[in-house]
């Protein structure tokens, strides 16, 4: 079981790198362009992009999402990711830490995160599967004491369990487990969907029972979709191929899932991620509601193929282009860029 | 006679299999998305999908459309046909049964769908043209006992009669003789337009004459006017081709018929045939009204192309892409499908 | 100068063979599509579509424009044109007859439409250039006698005369000549824009001058503009080229045309031409307001390529395809056809 | 310093000329088509396109665009520009004297415009940056003499300074300072965005400071966040050659500047830049409400590859479709244009 759970986390990370793995919808950020503006007062040395994540200050309101643990090529990335965080001041999360709970030995592949990103706040991440079984309180103290970590995160992705041969689409009573799992751990819990969006509905089912923030992880950018798609050909499973591929472009879009949750939760944490490629798209799902824009697959790409610099480097570029846009809509700050004035 | 009849049965299903006989008009099923439900509280395995065919338990609301009878290579088919019918206890219909009243001997082509399928509704198939002509009683009970049928279908398609050189474009009448058929039919009779949809108008005249189903049968997928254009033109028959092709986007798209003829029979049986190509499409067709969706070419493509197993698979994936398109959505069963939040 | 006059128009019957000579916009047919009607009570046959020509009856609503005169190719194509519309029984026009007036011995190329279509309506033409110019009463009662026609029509493209090196764009005191030229003519007159289509303010303009009929003769078929602008650059004449190209795509489309000019005049002669290539696309213009649909190159094109054979073979496709859509739509002849079911 | 601003001058024609640098977004004039005309009763030669630039008459709505100086390749464009304007009698702008303000000796790279077209308006050019960081009287009066300027522009470009890697991103206390800039000027001063338009908001900050005219300088035509693109990409600046990619499509169309500027400033000089190539283009914008279009890359591309002639003859084009689309939309001058009918 543990074998299984290693290698098809190397599987998603080899396979997010190589091929196209993105939702055949778009994030719907086309839709939306700011209005330039041409007389400003101001510098771009002035432009103040710091942000607040649970409390915790952070110089840029851009996650790097969670994604991977549990191998020692997954090691390696997380030792990157979070000297980039480390660098950037940013907040970083971890990939599903499921495979330390059934093999402990494996804690150090998450736990190289920590070390490398002492400052910066650390998200810690497990499925929706492993809380609809049940986590013991021992077990959410393990997690999170892994990577000393600042939230953990819950994700969710019934398509993903629908579409994996050994996946579980088996989600009766998880809300109640969620609310239990929301009371047992030491620190806030985030929801996050990879992939597929929350839509109203779905976010109106979660108020009340205490979660403090919510990541929309909106279709338009990696889609677990097409990337068991391409598990299931290369093993030959026919069957399951052709779901995913006909389930390639399902979701709620990023841009669309914002607006959603945002109206139900006015003001928990909001995290975007999904389909966040340069920093205007980053402006974009901030104006749209988000409080953080998160990236995942970009920041995976580069540092695979070029290391640490080049990872470096599209971090810088991502951020310097949020900057950009704030400074020429005429935004001071994160606060005046909420309201700046866009077309749709 | 005869022989025209058979030779041009095993035309269509050549040209259906080796050529693209799609119509130019897509069936509309792509203006319309499901949400997304990510938090939800049920299992796969607990969703439902059986439904009720005219008073028959069925374990899913998909149709094997009618496509053949009348020769050797229909009689194969019509056998293999029936095999799934029978495996995934769903509908199955005949083409039509006017060959075997022209010679009898040709009926062992037909009855073999029952012969294989003892335990799910057989539709028996009938075209416009000869209950306009008029049929006896005594004939309507031998294409009923033929395959024990438990509903007649009447096949109506003027476009294909006008672009057939042996085609009959003459309906005077047709509307009496087709309450003169119900009258003497000894099963429910289905009105089924194969192709260019049924429109509010049309449907609207159906109305009181005791019909208890409609297929409507809408533009976007198989389109007869592009068969019959090959057909020309392997004939050498420069004027029908040519008009064949100007009409090859004609009709009502299947998506556009379900709500119009829905609006006209709120009550009664409603199938949607015409491009539904994945469990997907079938779910918007039953979202929009449909009661059932009925696929005919890609299950005869399959087949041809890969025998039974394939077939096979390929109707799994449409019942399991159905089904879970009703988790993802949070339904549980085909009447809370019905009212799942969309997007148009 | 009858030399330049008579060598253009050769020029232009071969370029429009030859070369893709249609507008860069298209006459907006596809905004439009006819609700098909399954449920028929009529026989194909039965389908009426012979119409009234300012008096005349004709065996169908479609006109075969005019086209040319004036040189011996010109002669050859205006008799096979002739013998189109003896055969079906419909109207036709002849190009412009300037070169007859200048040289009373090319009106053999003209007069030869009369003597092969002795029993249909026979359109005269003559340019609004001649008329801004003045037409002595004398040189009118010329034109028709020629041809013994049934009505004139003076054609306009002020477009046209700006693209020809040779043109001459000066329009002052037009409308007070052709008030002139329609008392003085003693057959109807109808107004012929050739490509650009009449808008609603210039058809307003001919109110009260006691014109029989309009041609809206609008964009989206045979552009002018293309035909001068390739004339331009085989003469080398850059900047005429350059002008060409970017008024390519100007002009009022058909199908906007046709709804602009009925509002004006609810009850005179309005013929349809531009871009009309199918049965259905004059359906289409039928259903919006015409009385007649024109057709020009199509019918030229086939003639020059295919022969007299195949240019009979198109027509005798349009006017198929024409009844077809009313036989499809449920109209039994033109005036059911206004009211069909349409979708914009 | 000086030299580094003089080559990057020849940077920008070179890659002008060269490389396709346009917007990656459309002026959005193709969302406006005129109302074509065909009932005329004016000549074309009786069209009056003449007009007013700031009290000086002219002989069409068009603007040379300001566009270089300051080197050898400049001042031999400068000149044939000049001899342009002269020809045509239009207003025409010279770039950026920025240079000629550090180095007096390349004054005569500038005064070679006033030598060339002693009889047209010539517009003095200066950039924001300076202005921000303050231009005494002197230097003001030094540039209008320079070329015995009729106006004085100031160009804006905040993207721009953005991506140089020598731009000075900072305009703090711009306004209060561009307020004294008009104060200390003896010529009337424009304010000119340079590809991103002016929005309704960044013109209402103009207001009450005593420019005298406003050019759009709309997205959608030359880009300088392509052009700043390729330069980063040729000299290995990997982060502002991403950056630049980034931004490529953004700002507002001309056409959309057009109204929002207008709505603010009724009655100041508007002219029209970015994306104009085309009389028709010219036309579009003169009826969206500017007074003036003006035009840069296009000329400089025929002059470049062309030689004058090839330039006069781009000129003589413009001016050609634009006195042709007032003739066909039967407009007699350009007020009358501003009224002619349109689709959107
Ligand atoms: C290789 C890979 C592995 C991932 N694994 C996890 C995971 O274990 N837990 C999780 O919450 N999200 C996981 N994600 C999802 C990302 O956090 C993110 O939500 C998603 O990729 C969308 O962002 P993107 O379009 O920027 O890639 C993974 C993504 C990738 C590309
Ligand atoms: C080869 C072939 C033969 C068909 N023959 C008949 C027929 O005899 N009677 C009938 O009612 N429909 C007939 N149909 C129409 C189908 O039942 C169905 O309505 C149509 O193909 C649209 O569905 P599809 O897009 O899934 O193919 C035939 C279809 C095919 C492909
Ligand atoms: C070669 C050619 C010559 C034409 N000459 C005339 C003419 O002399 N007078 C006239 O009124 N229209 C003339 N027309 C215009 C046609 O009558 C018709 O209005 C136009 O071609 C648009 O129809 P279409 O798109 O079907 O070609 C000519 C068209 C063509 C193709
Ligand atoms: C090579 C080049 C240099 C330019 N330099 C200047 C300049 O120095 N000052 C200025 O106001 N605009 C400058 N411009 C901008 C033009 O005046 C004009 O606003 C812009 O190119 C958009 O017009 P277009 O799309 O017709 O090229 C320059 C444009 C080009 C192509």
């Amino acid at each position: 079981m543990e074998f299984r759970t290693t290698s098809r986390k190397d599987n998603h990370i080899v396979l997010s790198v190589k091929e196209d793995v993105s939702s055949r919808t778009s994030p719907w950020f086309e839709y939306l362009r700011f209005v330039h503006q041409s007389i400003l007062e101001t510098s771009l040395s002035d432009v103040d992009i710091s942000a607040s994540f649970l409390g915790h200050a952070v110089e840029a309101p851009i996650v790097i999402s969670g994604m991977t643990g549990g191998t020692d090529l997954a090691k390696a990335i997380n030792e990157s990711l979070a000297r980039l965080a480390q660098k950037f001041k940013i907040p970083i999360g971890v990939g599903s830490q499921r495979a330390a709970l059934e093999d402990r030995s494996l804690a150090r592949t998450f736990s190289v995160v920590r070390e490398n990103a002492p400052d910066v706040p650390v998200i810690a991440n497990i499925g929706q599967s492993q809380v609809a079984a049940g986590v013991s309180r021992e077990e959410i103290l393990y997690l999170v004491e892994m990577i000393q970590a600042d939230a953990i995160a819950v994700h969710i992705n019934p398509l993903q369990e629908v579409l994996q041969p050994e996946g579980e689409p088996d989600f009766r009573d998880f809300v109640r487990k969620l609310g239990e799992f929301v009371k047992e751990s030491p620190v806030p819990v985030i929801i996050k969907q990879t992939g597929e969006g929350l839509s109203r509905e779905s976010a109106s089912k979660l108020r009340g029972i205490g979660i403090e923030g919510i990541d929309v992880g909106g279709a338009g950018g990696t889609s677990f979709a097409v990337i068991e798609g391409l598990r299931s050909r290369f093993y030959g499973r026919d069957l399951l191929e052709k779901v995913a591929s006909t389930f390639a472009d399902w979701g709620v879009p990023t841009a669309a899932s914002i607006l959603e949750v945002r109206e139900i939760f006015p003001d928990k944490l909001l995290i975007a991620t999904g389909g966040i490629r340069s920093g205007v798209d980053a402006a974009k799902a901030l104006r749209l509601g988000a409080d953080f824009a998160g990236i995942a697959r970009p920041i995976l790409k580069e540092l695979y193929e070029g290391g640490l610099s080049r990872a470096e480097k599209y971090l810088e570029q991502v951020i310097k282009e949020l900057r950009v846009t704030l400074f020429l809509t005429g935004s001071s700050n994160l606060n005046e860029l909420r309201s700046a004035p866009i077309v749709i």
